[in-house]
């Protein structure tokens, strides 16, 4: 059974390597990086490049699909090819996914129109322009398509998943196996938690973000 | 100021990706991924690799270390090139550090000999037998020395490291920005927790890898 995880310019590591730590350890699963063209693809920060054999065309429809986001997939909304790939391996996927900004490009695809679903904190207002109904939960399921909030959600989301796809006990053992048990020294993963100036500094790297500076913070 | 993560075959990519996506984040600092050769490195599925274009002899004295661990960690154990590049890092680092079986390797440096440290916790006995005092916190601060438990404990640790490094603040932003607010659908993340059926599913599958299985679960 196929998993496929879509990488594209700028995506962010994290939302796309939590979902593949989990995933990739169901039995008779095996995810696949995918993107437009093979070649190494470069996160948001340009630190990191992942090695990418396979191109859209060779996976066409995979059994389940999880859209990573980052400050690259604001481009991917208006990327005909993965707009299009996303929209025909949806078709016949058992599960459509996304974390963080990856949302943005199912809804991008005309996937959440009407349905509840979430983004990174800080996209909200994108998330709803694509006709989504956006929610502040962690993982939202709809149906067979499920979206989690900002980067690190993808693991709790890929957790769900591997629940409903092998049972508790298998998840269970795959959070024992990645031993997730969070102990962050902080409080302050959400902006209805974190202080003030936490959220302050956040908003100002996120709006240098949006005007193309590297992310920091 | 440089944040070097050694990679070779057979590591685990949360090891790495989670520190990287906290530290990544920090102002006035940039990650490197180093390797005995430039070229791609090969998770411990085989279903990632990550591009590398740095020798380790290219960066020979980084601020930050941050060594991940992964089955491959066990033959790194005995790798002189590796084991002589963390062991001379250390000599100017200002913080050296491990993820889950990461810490093998700073024990086989001879960096750990009569410090507690952690590691995953199907480890704990290798780990001793480098002469560090196994204690099963998730994240043990020994000096200038950080070890973290299993695999997703690196963005534990990153987050700490962070707040020693920048403050509580700069930390706290970086937890905001990755949304680390984490609820797992289980509380089955520590061998204390999870229940039986699923610690007999995980410890299957150490033994499994242990004799070169894939990782599965």
């Amino acid at each position: 059974m196929d998993i496929a995880i879509p990488l594209f310019d700028r995506f962010t590591a994290l939302d796309a390597i939590g979902p593949y730590e989990v995933l990739s350890r169901l039995p008779g699963y095996r995810v696949t990086f995918v993107a437009e063209r093979p070649g190494p693809v470069a996160t948001d920060n340009r630190m990191l490049r992942i090695a990418v054999d396979t191109a859209l065309g060779d996976l066409p429809r995979p059994e389940i699909v999880v859209v990573p986001g980052g400050i690259g997939s604001r481009a991917m909304m208006r990327d005909d090819a993965l707009i299009d790939w996303v929209r025909t391996a949806h078709q016949t996927s058992q599960w459509t996914c996304s974390v963080c900004t990856g949302s943005l490009v199912l809804g991008a695809a005309g996937l959440l129109d009407g349905l509840e679903a979430t983004t990174h904190w800080a996209a909200m207002e994108t998330l709803a322009s694509t006709g989504a109904k956006p929610t502040s939960q962690r993982v939202v399921e709809q149906g067979k398509i499920i979206t989690a909030a900002g980067v690190s959600a993808g693991i709790d989301m890929a957790l769900t998943l591997a629940a409903r796809i092998a049972g508790d006990a298998v998840a269970q053992a795959i959070q024992l196996g990645i031993e997730y048990d969070p102990q962050p020294p902080f409080d302050a993963g959400s902006p209805d938690k974190a202080p003030q100036v936490a959220i302050d500094l956040s908003r100002r790297v996120e709006r240098a973000v949006d005007e193309g500076e590297p992310v920091k913070l």
